[in-house]
């Protein structure tokens, strides 16, 4: 390919709406364009960016016996009605309606397909277990799509589908797809991708685990513990509270705190210390607009995950009306007389001496001592696990928070989908037993920004070469230098002949613009023909991360350049386990 | 691949809902499954078929510049507006909102998103001609989904689209793309592919061609002369008439005709041939509901693409009311008062001594002479062309129709979305421009269904080894037999590793049940080993079209079968030009 007849402008300035590098390096270098807010097309260099993940991906699925099939981006809504997340599933599953009415929704992920595909075909035991994936456009409607590809609205995604007739047997699959994706992450470039316990949320089932890769940009966050293996989601990571140490109980009092509707403001009026307040969040449910009021300690901030998990049903921000009998700004526990749902937070479980809200605008009770003042209240988990909490798994006050992108997950799924939908397979014994599924995804334009993320320096993306788009970048200083051009000419046709992928820039530009557009197109080995390297016979061999700069005779470069990704390929592959 | 472990079931019925052979032995051998009306998920054998096309035009595209990107499925309203297609385009193209009640569309064609792509890139004539392409996911809401793979609602599609400075540039790539999708049509196994002239329709533009596969199943009717290389879609096939003979002219009378609505009762009644009738079709404009009135010669049938083309909106059947002033069954040309848009066909023009209706309940004129008792109203061709027709190109009474599927089709656009659009270029002189476009497009599902409604016997479909889901069928009869199964699987490893693709039947059935199977299949070599042929050293040989039958020796079997891969790819490609 030449650089003059690819389609696509490299831009000189960061363009300013792009929250990431990565976003801004896909943008400058003309690998997409916005086409709506999460809605993109794909120049040529991303195109083969993305092709270039899908075929690791598919030799990795069809490695563990997995049978690419593909299921429709329409589908209709009486498939999710089936497994009742046509009602459960928020705003995201963009339902709409035919011609004639009929109601359709994107498909944002394919559990109901699956289970449809496969529900004549799976009627006996014999059958089991089998794995089917699609590599297919989703469509998924977020509120808030940010940072180029990472949170898009449209994406193509590897969705994969195993089914079993035991736990066993999916758990046995379940390690071999957890390889599979290190693999895959390996392969392209990402070997650092760990893996966490992540929340089941709109899936169902119990185990999953999220890959993750470690980035101030990511918008998940993962608790960590450095002393022992635990890495979890913080969705789904526990909160875990030390006993409350000993305390004289003070009595309940009301005290004045006027104008003070933030619990900051009346922890610096009273002096008291945030591990001895309590504060409201308030909510409202999606469904009916009724109130859920959560009470934890001050110091600590809600899980939605935990919480709407905890519900089984959706919440929104809530609107405090008048008429709600919520006292906004001076809520508390004790006296609370409103049509909500209250809850408690563990944080608060055998708390004592306690400042809160008095349910009575500037009021506020100091001395609440809940063992005392609500002995009935239950207790449950719904607040984030912190910086310094506890970890789960080994006891110390050792977890850390960090930043990650979600480059795949792989979920169990237990039979929430074929029970739902009916699907049965007789056993050995002749009775009709629900088969248990597995489903396993990876976004690939997300994996590819994932990628430029973490490989990319100020002047551009440093693909790994398994990804890049092509894999030598050939320029040619003083193409109207015709010895110049002529050596450029043969090499660019012997390499191609070899079947090496290259990036050939002739056009009759300045070396720094040549230069500038070389490094926005990221290519690992760079090629450099100049009328200065050629009096000595020599072209300049260099790879874009720097680790090598040498001149070549020009005889061999061919040779050198096989050579070259050779040994980069090789690198990448010392990762795959 | 092993037979026992592919998803999808094998019927023993013909389904009775299909109205193709090709439909129903896709269903029947377990190729796909419809997920609502004209939306099918696709099994492993299908995908396979699918992505070896998709390579096929993807090397096709490339040879002639191509380059390949993707736009997104799901496309802004406002894209559509700018274009003009947004209101134009009528039910087909799929409209609805997002969470925030922003305008989508699903994409069913990709100019706008073109445009949008290259607008900037695309700002000097330094940059023509360059053409992009993708192959991805498109929705048509088509009213009638028929006969499989052939009309859906959903189907992937690669759509092209080439930008010039001028239209000798246009013509002359618009020649590259024709030999190269005479190219892929070859390769795939259909050479016998014709090329039509087409209707534009709401493409917009002028020139364009449609690539017809005849076949009785197909849903478009062609016009073509054997005695010329005159060959239309009768959508865009004129449809001409001898000049009409001298005739002594008749009296315009009122007739008594009591409930006789059709012109066939007319005819019966009054002993009037056809040609010396004339009918009244009526439509209504989609747009305001306002009538159209078309009269043309009782014996010709309206070509509604014409009318459309004519009126530039679309229309639908009339539903006729009382207050129309439109006397349903008795409506003539003579003495019409009606709010209607009323249009003569030209089989009309110099016609004398004709039967007609009154526009009065119970009556008919006979002897309405057009010069005479009509003579200010004007002609146009909104008639179909007819078997035994006048030739447009050689003039001879030779027209045949012909039924066809449109596998294929390439259109030149002009500057119908540049201009609106407003994407501009500025010229050698410095003068801006709207550069003009050519757009190409083959549909992948369809074009698989086309194969195998040609390739296909009474037992399954006898897919061209270019397509074929895999090279080879093994089939292992006698698996319980150790010797036989061990040859078998050595074979199957041994094929295996030369990247041979077979198809390993080792179940312990029937060899009637095994070939019942391998036919559905439709793989083009199939190898058996038996006990019987074993006993000899020897296995079957045998192609799925009946060609080949040889018993070889089963330590040459692989090289056999290599040379024998080898041929079938010959015989394609001697198609190629």
């Amino acid at each position: 390919m030449k650089v003059k007849q690819l389609i696509g402008e490299r831009l000189k300035e960061r363009p300013s709406d792009c929250q990431t590098e990565s976003h801004a390096l896909m943008i400058r270098g003309g690998y997409m364009k916005q086409v709506a807010n999460g809605i993109y097309s794909q120049y040529p260099p991303l195109r083969r960016i993305c092709q270039k993940i899908e075929k690791i991906i598919r030799e990795e699925m069809d490695a563990i016996g997995g049978q690419e099939i593909q299921f429709p981006v329409v589908l209709p809504a009486s498939l999710w009605e089936e497994s009742g997340r046509y009602r459960s599933v928020g705003e995201e599953l963009l339902r709409f309606s035919d011609r004639f009415g009929s109601p359709l929704v994107l498909g944002m992920t394919h559990e109901e397909a699956a289970v449809h595909l496969v529900r004549e075909y799976g009627q006996s035991y014999a059958r089991y277990p089998f794995m089917i994936y699609q590599i297919q456009t989703k469509f998924r409607d977020e509120a808030r799509p940010r940072a180029g590809l990472i949170r898009v609205r449209e994406f193509a995604m590897k969705d994969a589908y195993s089914f079993h007739t035991s736990q066993e047997d999916l758990e046995q699959y379940y390690q071999q797809c957890y390889h599979a994706y290190e693999r895959i992450f390996a392969r392209v470039g990402l070997p650092q991708v760990i893996t966490v316990a992540s929340d089941s949320g709109m899936m169902g089932g119990s185990i999953s685990h999220e890959y993750m890769l470690l980035t101030p940009v990511g918008e998940d966050s993962i608790a960590l513990c450095p002393h022992c293996s635990y890495r979890s989601n913080l969705e789904a990571a526990p909160n875990l509270l030390p006993s409350p140490e000993q305390e004289e109980l003070q009595a309940l009092t009301p005290v004045e705190t006027p104008h003070m509707e933030s619990i900051e403001q009346v922890r610096n009026y009273l002096h008291v210390d945030a591990a001895h307040t309590c504060k409201a969040v308030v909510y409202q449910k999606r469904s009916d607009s009724g109130y859920v009021v959560v009470f934890l300690r001050g110091d600590l901030t809600v899980n939605e995950t935990k919480l709407t998990n905890y519900l089984g049903e959706e919440l929104c921000p809530a609107q405090i009306t008048e008429e709600s009998g919520l006292c906004a700004g001076y809520l508390g526990p004790y006296g609370l007389h409103a049509q909500a749902q209250v809850l408690f937070d563990r944080s608060l479980q055998g708390a004592v001496n306690l400042c809160c809200g008095a349910n009575r605008t500037g009021f506020h009770y100091t001395g609440l001592c809940m063992p005392r003042d609500l002995p009935e209240v239950e207790f449950f988990d719904f607040a984030k696990a912190v910086e310094g909490g506890i970890c789960p798994q080994c006891g110390r006050h050792s977890l850390t928070i960090s930043r990650g992108i979600e480059v795949g997950n792989i979920f169990q799924l237990g039979d929430k989908y074929t029970r739902s939908m009916g699907m049965q397979y007789l056993d050995e014994n002749g009775c009709l037993q629900y088969p248990i599924m597995g489903c396993y995804g990876i976004g690939i334009g997300r994996l590819a920004a994932s990628i430029c993320e973490v490989y990319r320096d100020e002047h551009g993306p440093i693909w790994p070469i398994s990804v890049a788009p092509w894999q030598v970048s050939l320029c040619c200083l003083r193409a109207d230098d015709q010895e110049v051009r002529k050596a450029a000419d043969a090499l660019y046709d012997c390499l191609q002949k070899q079947g090496i992928e290259v990036l050939y820039d002739d056009r009759e530009i300045r070396a720094g613009a040549m230069f500038t557009d070389a490094d926005l197109f990221g290519l690992p080995i760079r090629v450099v023909i100049s009328p200065r390297n050629l009096k000595n016979g020599c072209v300049e061999l260099t790879t874009r991360d720097g680790t090598v700069k040498r001149e070549v005779p020009i005889e061999q470069a061919a040779e050198e350049i096989h050579a070259l990704i050779h040994q980069l390929y090789g690198e990448l592959s010392s990762h795959v386990r």
